[in-house]
């Protein structure tokens, strides 16, 4: 039985049972929250929804079309890229409904389900997304979703802990997220390939299109950025002020990769790459300190320092760990997510003690209130922690996002390797026609139409 | 006169005539609002675009980019589809505001002109852009704005029918909109091309690039569709419920494309108009009970339901309509529009007596006040009349649409055959060139380019 | 030292000290507002970003997705035309951001960001990306950059004069961005490229392809026109006709750009870049007038126009600068910008004549009071200066941005000559590889590919 038809059993298999238990508990469990009765009422749920919705929808733009044209720069592997993409973006949605409804929002055994919650969920997808990353083109849509399968309760729990528990500040999802979801991938990559070096492939190589529609993606991930970080800021002065540090350190992170991808190259040419990823790093980094209290130049130092780090790490780091660890890491999440992300948990440590600092240097003289005043906004989150306290959190938080992922994603990647999973032979690595009937990428109907042209026209 | 040129003369005649028209009877009859007096009255005015138009945004990327790159699946074709669907859309909303303008707002004289008027001419365009799936690629310009001209008026007296005479819900147009364009779609495609077979065209078969650009299309629909299923609901708790229905069900009908997609084929492959269609399929259906009340389950069943039930219509369904009906579908409208609208229009029938069933249940012992209250919500809507009599009238929509549409589409199909509207020969179907000044796609500037470079190289 | 290598030396100093003067401004003078100490403060803070925010968002896709997409028409510069766009968007930005804090908004050695200013620092950049078009193609990176450089200090003056100085009304950038951003362009291509025909280059054709991508651009440019327009309009009454007034202009626009190209050519076949410019013209001219209290046909009216003048343009006139001034426009920025903009300058001069005669006809009547109403509005603009006095300051404010971006444009071009800036030898132009990292467009793996996969294969 080739690889492809056994494959092509147990996906719908998974998939329908998966569905079938996603039916079973929404009908057992999980209700929409009764109308409201009150006018004031019905005004609440309205404002909820007009103030979260355009955010939302701005999201899954992101999610769903930025991301998944991002990773359609393997030019016979655009198909699968995009597709894979939306599918694990649904399936872990749903299955973070389902863990998420039991976890924590159980009440008299029914769950009510908001577009908060699904916001909630989605955010939980996203992880699984970036993770496919390390291994896009060399997995079998049956491994992706066992991979999130696993991936979305491990990251329930790591974000419970690092979030709840720690009380780490993380409103963009900088160390819950992305180095989560990095260093899960990178752990998958590696327990799935083991010690095997992956030999450069034929289909690997991007095309001048295949750039041009993946920097198109990047493009769009860039414009919506800021609604990922903003959206979970109470609105007002916190959302207003983690909307432009995000814009500030993308602006900055986008000149930054010219100028850092252009100096590492003899004769000065870009490289695409560097561009598709570093225009984002200023947005990974951000997450973490964007609705701090921080003055405008740290969002833009930050960007450009996370941007720089994200192309060195391509030029030198995705190299030397190919080599001397074997790790496979396909899109360079560890440049995009890993590095950037481990900035800005650093950052948020810093700005936390820098905002202390500015506090007690204000009280005494009591000359700026304003900038006591924006300290105690941030102190009013740590509750009463000394500022050296907080700092320890996030630091404790990278930690807890680091080990927890690197863990989990070693033994996901392991069970992986079951060989009823189908993983693709090198062969048919990186290409469409194992999963999508479709037409063969030559595209040269030449000589053969003209003919059946010619034969259509004989005939009218 | 070969064909081209007759067309090249009647298209601009046919729109020069129509912008006068309507010019003049925007001259004569169409005024603006006057401007608020007091303060509350300009903050209403504020608030009501700021509740709309995100949502209006939405819709219009949805039909200019997301249902223009859908149809852009046929290779050598997609400038063509591109451009027809925006010049469809502008001519279709502009007779639609006429008409409407005419029938429903004509005060004293004057039609005052709204957003929210734009967007109920908008909703009216969408059909004619659906329609156009069945005969796309194989008409003129000219003949697809002849059917424009037909289908807006009897859309407008459709829809007045079935929801202001019969009372029937159908907040997201399953009914009005997707059943009526369909089979309007299906009746002019019927009597255009009568009893040939269309032969399968050289031309037809879609690349691994145009399948990827009109995923790129379903994703963008995808994404913003809950905007068109919520954006005429009262904002609060029916605008929310509409949004999250719509969003499980199109979650649900992805995964659902998948399974039963990989199915379907031998050897588990998944084909690409089935996820192009399958996807969407959850929510056509969901319009029409988006924001009744009911348990979040039955939106994730129904948008599982039509899922399959349009994969299936494009495995077993269009074949043989094709054969026994001589019946041609270009885009697969049926499986798309159709099916998954009566599914939804059944739904909505269900769900209106199920809802009645549980009021009663509720009442004596009033121990479930909040769903009793839920379901007094959705009566409300139906003003005193049983809930079977709604069923029932649901039901009567269904056929008013499916009736009124097929007779109304065999009529305009015949008018399409008129000779001078230049219907293209088979020979030069589904290809840009016949319309557009643009480059043969074999796009190989190859050794002559070279030629030139060296040329101009040497002139340096 | 070839000219590329020379240019990737001069690259990243220039961004890299750049990006250091910014960091070094922001550090010394830029900070946030305080945060806000009452509820009420913090509810107008998050009014205003809820208000704001939605259509900063789509002026960002219009820029950096629509406008980017817009300019890879040229087949083998798709990668360099959306880079570069992206890199002056954000250079310009900043750019704007320092001489706009240092000009208006420097109080007590601060300056307070806010997202409004930060939109009006983008609009600023609008203007380089608009010039940008006349010279695509055929100019470095770095002497792109050096024209930003010159270009926002001009605009930000030229501005300054016209809406602060001299009162002209031009809500939507009519005057101020497209007039002057066309004329800047001009110039600059005028002085760069002197007398010398610039002759058609191989690579200067479009493919289907391009033109296809080319036209996604267009549509996204199209849909979100309105946001741009209205962004900065009162919300209320007058936003609201501004959208309404610019979605009637762009769709007019749109039909009327169809009807032009069509009976331009003998054999009616449409031109994509007819298309691909045409169905914005409506969007630049209707700027000037957008929130003006005129009847719903002006808007229509002046759509069709600056449309029609557009494809005129494009057929006519560019044919004849480039013959009699060796004016050398690669985008046909004169005619998508130039012509309407200059159309619209002088319909928002007739509209506040008009206005006014309607005005003092009602007023003795009192019959209708409304109308009256309206035209107050716009004369609260003009406080108190006569009809007339506001009609001539339209057309000052029109002469002076033609006058001064001519002239600075000139200017600009000359110095763009500096032959360390590395202007691309003819040869080279048009081609993405000279800048980029990137694959040969032939994209013909085909015999080597196969024997590859076929080493592959045996190796398995």
């Amino acid at each position: 039985m080739p690889p492809s038809t056994r494959h092509g059993r147990l996906l719908p298999l998974f998939l329908g049972l998966f569905q079938g238990v996603l039916l079973l508990f929404f009908a057992l469990f999980v209700t929409y929250d009764e109308p409201s009765v009150q006018a004031e009422d019905t005004n609440l749920v309205a404002n909820q929804v007009s103030s979260t919705f355009p955010f939302f929808q701005d999201i899954q733009v992101m999610l769903v079309v930025g991301l998944g044209l991002l990773l359609t720069f393997l030019p016979r592997y655009g198909f699968s890229a995009l597709t894979h993409n939306f599918l694990l973006l649904n399936f872990s949605m749903q299955w973070a409904l389902v863990l998420q409804g039991l976890l924590h929002h159980f009440h008299h055994g029914h769950i009510h389900l908001d577009l908060h919650k699904l916001l909630i969920s989605e955010f939980a997808a996203v992880t699984v997304l970036i993770s496919v990353g390390a291994i896009l083109g060399r997995a079998s849509p049956c491994q992706l979703l066992l991979m999130a399968t696993c991936e979305i309760p491990v990251y329930l729990a790591s974000e419970w802990v690092i979030v709840t528990g720690l009380g780490v500040l993380d409103v963009g999802g900088t160390i819950t997220i992305h180095v989560f979801s990095c260093y899960f991938g990178l752990g998958v990559s590696k327990a799935l390939f083991r010690a095997t070096q992956q030999p450069l492939h034929p289909k690997e190589t991007p095309t001048a299109r295949s750039d041009l529609v993946s920097l198109v993606g990047t493009l769009i991930l860039w414009v919506f950025w800021p609604s990922f970080v903003a959206v979970l800021c109470q609105p007002g002065d916190a959302q207003h002020r983690a909307i432009l540090n995000t814009l500030l350190a993308m602006s900055a992170g986008a000149i930054t990769t010219v100028v850092a991808s252009s100096l590492l190259e003899r004769d000065g040419k870009l490289s695409p790459g560097h561009l598709q990823n570093g225009s984002l790093a200023g947005g990974v980094a951000i997450g973490a300190v964007a609705d701090m209290a921080m003055p405008p130049v740290a969002a833009l130092a930050l960007g450009s320092l996370s941007a720089a780090a994200c192309v060195l790490g391509f030029r030198f780091l995705s190299p030397l760990l190919g080599r001397k660890l074997t790790l496979h890491d396909q899109c360079g999440i560890h440049n995009l997510h890993g590095l950037p992300g481990i900035l800005g948990a650093t950052a948020s440590a810093v700005a936390v003690l820098v905002a202390s600092k500015d506090t007690s240097a204000s009280h005494p003289s009591q000359l700026s209130p304003a900038g006591g005043n924006a300290s105690e906004v941030v102190e009013g989150q740590w509750e009463g922690r000394g500022a050296g306290g907080q700092a320890l959190r996030q630091a404790a938080g990278l930690a807890v996002a680091v080990g927890a992922s690197l863990l989990a994603g070693l033994v996901t990647g392991a069970a992986l390797r079951l060989p009823c999973l189908a993983r693709p032979p090198e062969r048919l690595c990186f290409d469409d026609s194992l999963y999508f009937k479709i037409q063969d990428q030559a595209e040269s109907p030449g000589p053969d139409s003209s003919a059946e042209e010619g034969a259509l026209a004989l005939k009218e």
